[in-house]
């Protein structure tokens, strides 16, 4: 019989739904995962989504279940409204709770972080860099979430000072996936060095990206340029790019990449040929531990 | 009874077929057009969507069928291998010679042009230069075709001395129709000012553009910026990145923009603010100018 749940951490994205399940010992007694993401679901067919996954381990007693990601969204389970910087990332306190039919679970969504000028949004990395200045309190400098929308934060006193997102994995997916350069880059080969020239030449000349983008199809129809070194150098051109706007965020600054391992290696390849060393830390973990910090405070202001 | 052609212009691309028939007097007298495009056909299918569209005005004698565009690409009906700039835009001399099963038809198909360094290629907008360039035979300038693939090439006695593609229009198609963006900028709506200004941001910090179309999103969450802006704002930016990348081609330079109305108004608009002034071709016309060319010099050298 599986063991019953303390308490359940829960990233809820647009495209999945990630569950941990906490014994009494804060030990995670099971992962679970599913493909119903926000996107995919109705406003009254999230609590059935999340049930399925967890309800072997749900008790007599209300499980809290702190869930962070696009579940709070405005077409997701219930608002989570935005809270807006500077400030610290939301935790327990700002948390939107919501009233479950099922009395075995208390849900509750914790807020996406808003910038007015620039106007900028996110939702679920604010709980990745809860989880950072969780376990660095007094971490001063700048944080790179890369991802399909990649953010850069300013932390300072243990809040976000001002952030900013770029479109750059989307901008990779559609074009990899969904452009004429897909004929060019179908492999999974891999150039490191033409990645790395890229991410230079992006750097050097921004302005020179659309012709750059073409100039991929080109060299492989004119100059039989192998698949691999297209893929690098499209990865390259974007990350590259994204580091000549994200300039103001990381010149002279600490920074701490925080995502997937082999996405943020690029990141810190990038930023190693402009001279920037980076601290590394895992967005799972980070994910995680935010969503711990969220429920320890909750627990504290409870008793 | 449909009358019989003299000879067939055909214009092949990816995703449509377009043939004007020609009657002995040299008027069009059928504009034909269907959506088999060289991107849905295998090389064996090509006479046969050929056939049904022109048959009506085909009589015993063969009739030329002068082709450009994609229909030319390794993958299409047949390979026209392309010239190599400098050079004059390819005519009927060095157009690939089909060998049609049905011997009403005697088709051939124009090369497209490419660049070795930096490595580029283009197929149907030779035509319509070759056609500028039959109507402006003194032309020294610069010509700029909008489209999914954007094409600038610098002209000079006759001859397209180098050229760049952008990927703008296919950027345009991918972030409105594909990207989260979608959200924000389905509507038939359009604020000039506010493209004027994407064009002018875009034009200034190049380096800027991942983060600026993220804001796009971010604009309509956070200060309900209208889906009309947001679309001008889309356009203008991807423009704006483009005429960054391209001013070595029109900085201090003539300029003639040839292409669909609509879109060439917009470079028109954009380089306008840039005090750029330009003259105007329309592309169908261009490309029949061309077409009509390669059949005149072919018609020459057989009498």
């Amino acid at each position: 019989m599986p063991e019953l749940a303390d308490w359940i951490a829960v990233d809820w994205g647009t495209s999945n739904l990630r569950a941990w399940v906490f014994g009494p010992d804060q030990a995670v007694i099971a992962r679970l995962g599913s493909d119903r993401g926000m996107g995919s679901l109705a406003p009254d067919a999230f609590e059935a989504a999340l049930l399925d996954l967890i309800a072997p381990h749900l008790g007599d007693d209300p499980v809290p279940v702190i869930c962070c990601g696009m579940v709070g969204a405005r077409q997701g389970w219930q608002e989570a409204a935005y809270v807006t910087v500077p400030c610290a990332p939301p935790g327990a306190g700002q948390a939107t709770v919501v009233t479950a039919s099922d009395k075995r679970i208390a849900p509750m969504i914790l807020p996406g972080m808003q910038q007015g000028t620039p106007a900028d949004v996110m939702r679920g990395e604010e709980t990745q860099i809860a989880g950072f200045i969780a376990q660095h309190p007094d971490f001063d400098g700048v944080l790179c979430l890369p991802g399909t929308h990649t953010k850069w934060a300013r932390i300072s006193a243990a809040e976000v000072v001002s952030f900013r997102t770029f479109m750059t994995g989307e901008l990779f997916a559609l074009l990899s996936g969904k452009s004429v350069l897909r004929h060019s880059v179908q492999t999974p080969d891999w150039d490191e060095a033409a990645f790395a020239e890229a991410v230079g030449d992006a750097l050097g000349a921004p302005q020179n990206l659309a012709s750059r983008l073409f100039g991929l199809r080109a060299e492989t129809l004119v100059n039989d340029m192998p698949a691999g070194a297209a893929r690098a150098r499209l990865s390259g051109l974007l990350i590259g790019l994204e580091l000549a706007g994200a300039r103001p965020y990381w010149l002279g600054q600490r920074i701490a990449v925080i995502g997937d391992p082999a996405l943020s290696a690029l990141y810190e390849t990038a930023l190693g040929h402009q001279a920037v060393p980076v601290e590394r830390a895992d967005g799972d973990a980070m994910t995680l531990a935010g969503l711990r910090a969220a429920y320890e405070s909750w627990k504290g202001n409870r008793t």
